[in-house]
């Protein structure tokens, strides 16, 4: 099969440094772009980019010449990575100009006619993308992946919103260093200590699970009925955030029941098997004290979450830890996953 | 005023090393007598503990030498830090023989006749004193401190519970590595990571506070009506615990009421002026980002606790950060803070 | 005594910071100007300056209006905690105007006619002041202090070259994070990880101590001849340079004799007892795993350097481990310590 | 090829896991016996080992059940994780009894007639096999592999002691925490930390190189002649030990050559393609900031050695940043190219 030409929006930063790694012998897209601010066009992305994510840059993009993120790079599909302050009129132009976008921005996460899309758990929302076009009259569309913390809470939570319905969710985050990007977080703001809060990112994951939940009514989703309350927190972590949960239940269930809707759990991109589908979304550990971002965050190739410590809770129903890779499933591989649907179910063709 | 002759037992590890620390140039208790293991016993303190408080062992104490744990020690009050596999007997042995005992250990906290006492929040539980002698035929007493995670928890949310009442507690701690005691964690388990779960911690996070909320009814404590739910962490901070909290109200508040009703506060130890008593129990941090470990530890000589982010929880009423000195306020300075009441309402005479 | 009224130029970065801490209640001095860069000045400092050093802001700056760097600052010195690309001509323009400048820049360190001054080392190079003052034609003054590494170096070092000689040194050092100043380092880059390189460091401890240890012969500093070899790296620690040094002396030595050079050592500061001077300039630890960044950075306030690990070198001659707290005596406390000693010395008036 | 089946002594500690690690799936190698302490021997694999490297125990063994470290063991290649309170005696008793013993234990490295070996640098020190079994009447043997410290560094400076010979070393180490094994040094010891002493460790980087580099004159290793210094440390790092280094050379030698020397070296096992030989024993990197622990690590799978930073030193004549992977080249991973050597040049058959 011939890979699909892809570029990449913003492709010098951090989460675009994890597209690059991530789409380096990606079996159905090739990159041919890279696109990123002015002050990079031109260079090659070896002098452009400041490598922070694992290994090396990949050969393959070493030399290639970064582009300034305009619609006219040569490729159907790209994948944003943008700071929120430029990727909402960029990622526009692009759509208007018949690409499509699979970004990481949360410019237009709330847009009613923009899906917000998890493969696993709301992949019918990609029904609005006809109603974007047409009512934009765009060529192209954009499709957004959620914020890392709301991700793997979604996705953690969804076989039992199936099973046992929700009512309420208490998620208290412990998120690690890259969630910031780079530079980021201070070497001295956090060293021997914790900081308790990152600027919107509570308002993030009280508001996007209600729209990822939401149903698909006509051309509207409704938001799903259920209350969030979300602290949130920076540890020194280098990958991996960690979020202790409570849930409301709206029906009983046993732990058995909820071990195994969560251990049972698979879903669309698994069945299409989509590449970059973990094949256990939910990976359950069993010890007393996991999981642990550093020992468990690589699960699934950082596309699976890692949940522990299932039991009952006194003031909500059940709690909970879950685990996911903030980098990975959290931005570039949840990104890269929605477009591998896009891509299954028509819509790049 | 002559100073009252004071030991500790499990003088060489580290909350052992914290009563030294905070004792030395106390105004009212003074250090005769060092207690530990047989190991121990027969070297100076210098030669047998591994100081590992910050500063240097007080000069005092260095030349002491270590007696063992047996009720022959000269002082009329004894503080324990022992480990709980030993702390039972012993402290039973010289509460029998005479001694006031102020305890840092788990192991008599829930006997129905022992004060598990902050006195800021429920000095008349002193009155279990009498029914505890009676009882048991002894000449002197035990009283206890909470666990460290929850002696920041009830004090923070002491001035709610008087103005407004406690319906449910949600909290997620994120615990400082001093709480493990010495060696503790390993370096390698920590760095790059968070452990979620601390054996025997949730449950007494759970279950102290109804005893301490609870009201002396002739001879019994009848625990307090509200629901507590913990989840419990271990991260890389030296110092302070922090807890991110939901509660549940009785009545409604304002925020500004809430915010008032924690800066108010004041209680019988700042009444009588005892010397570990912080002027403010309660410190509120208005800006957003605080309380921080690192920061806001060592607020009122570490036995204030610190809270900010006092604001509206979509699930529960109301959420808010507290940090407290797990060492200080949730350890060895509790146990002295008790003695000090101890002292002041006549029960060392 | 009236204290002499004293300004900051760069009062709001971290070491204006520690100017600002160390200054409070300081007996000599008072702070009655703090100048900053435009986009500070006009604003209150507690506004201007994000407070990253332990504690809180002194009461007595909250308040106080932010000033650009001007020279009509209501004070006769000022210390410059300004960044190098601005110390410059600012410094310059202040001694022009008639001003003291205790300066922690680089800038004027390499200057022939202008101090760079460890008052325990080298007090008599003051005479360049008289030097400077006539042939710049300058009502006023600069004096530097060293960078951090060589301040603790050179301090550690000096009873050594007074009693034996010193022939060549090779310095390891493991520099603290708060040498990067604020936000310096990002923490991602410094987890798990160290840092083998900090650009300019290794050229400025390869040069300064040859100035600092030079004679003054006339109007000129002549080098003192040692060589000097410097591999620099960054940890993550948050204050306290270590270094690991050999050294090659000159003339014969025991280790009793290195030893009690080391403790031994007293100076010019602790005669006219200055009062940031530390009254034991270095101590000697004799414990096999002294010193430690986080255990002995305190000592003397900050103000002294602490050694250990004094052992025979199988290649140079001998070997040893020194430690200094880098933003107290390798900056603000140094800059300090040498404006008391201009003040002792008749320079001020 | 059949595969030769090997035993692990001391299978349950990091070290062991390590071998257990590394050896699943090697082409030459099959484990057939995990045997560690009294306390484990019975258990399955899985109970008896607590894991703390990375990843999940290799499925192959999680059943096998640990036996006791008995010279009865299904293999005939044994390699040793056990500690040096217990190495000595039981090493001797398998290779009295037959088994080849490649040990990663000190306890033998200086014996005349055992090999301290690194393939790379003195494979011609299995000489010694012979003289060791005659004079001791074995039918087995025991290798031994240096210390991480000593590894990295001697298999580094090679190149350059073959081109222009070495007169002096000076190594600054800075050692991370996988180096003390599990649990090893406190959490709380090491946060905000450096520790400047690691008992033994200066010792043996002292001494092993002498022997490795020595010349086999006949029965005997006549010691190389070289000096060396050597400051151990410990430091906040997950694994990769980093050293800083300067060295004086025999011979004149510039910055290319010596850059030449390092990259293109190659020696036997690269020669005999052993399955655990890096293509590149020495990996130079040219930016000014390499090796980093984080990032360098891993490099040739944790074989290579990654060196930086090859600059003139004022004091030796020449310095440089050396890394390598301390738990695989320096230990686990060294020991099994060892037996790879052994294997190839035929002492196992």
């Amino acid at each position: 099969m011939e890979r699909i030409p892809v570029g990449i929006l913003g492709a010098t930063g951090m989460v675009g440094q994890w597209f690059v790694k991530l789409l380096a012998g990606h079996p159905w897209f090739e990159i041919t772009a890279l696109a990123a601010s002015a002050r990079s066009a031109g260079k090659t992305y070896a002098e452009a980019a400041t490598w922070v994510v694992p290994g090396e840059p990949p050969k393959a993009v070493r030399e290639m010449v970064v582009e300034s993120c305009e619609p006219h790079l040569p490729c159907r599909l790209v994948f944003s990575a943008l700071p929120a302050e430029e990727a909402g009129p960029i990622e526009e132009a692009f759509a208007a100009a018949g690409y499509a976008v699979s970004s990481n921005a949360r410019n237009h996460r709330y847009d009613p006619d923009v899906p917000l899309l998890i493969p696993e758990v709301n992949p019918d929302h990609l029904g609005l993308i006809e109603v974007q076009k047409r009512r934009r009259r765009w060529q192209g569309f954009i499709v957004t992946c959620a914020n890392c913390s709301t991700a793997q809470l979604v996705l953690a939570l969804e076989p039992l919103r199936r099973a046992f319905g929700l009512r309420a969710i208490n998620v208290v985050t412990m998120q690690a260093l890259s969630g910031a990007g780079y530079p980021g977080v201070p070497g001295l703001s956090i060293l021997d200590n914790v900081i308790p809060y990152i600027p919107g990112e509570e308002e993030k994951v009280e508001r996007e699970p209600k729209k990822i939940w939401g149903m698909l009514q006509g051309e509207e989703i409704a938001e799903a009925k259920v209350e969030i309350s979300a602290h949130c927190h920076r540890v020194a972590t280098r990958d991996g955030h960690l979020e202790a949960v409570s849930v409301a239940l709206e029906r009983e269930a046993t732990l058995e029941e909820i071990v195994a809707a969560l251990e049972e759990f698979r879903s669309l991109p698994q069945k299409l098997e989509l590449p970059s589908a973990p094949a256990r979304p939910i990976v359950v550990r069993k010890e007393p004290d996991r999981p642990q971002p550093r020992l468990d965050r690589e699960e699934g190739g950082g596309m699976s979450v890692v949940v522990g410590r299932v039991r009952r809770c006194p003031v909500l129903d059940w709690k909970l830890e879950i685990l996911g890779h903030n980098t990975v499933r959290g931005a570039a591989g949840g990104a890269i996953l929605n477009a591998e649907l896009l891509l299954a179910q028509g819509y790049l063709s």
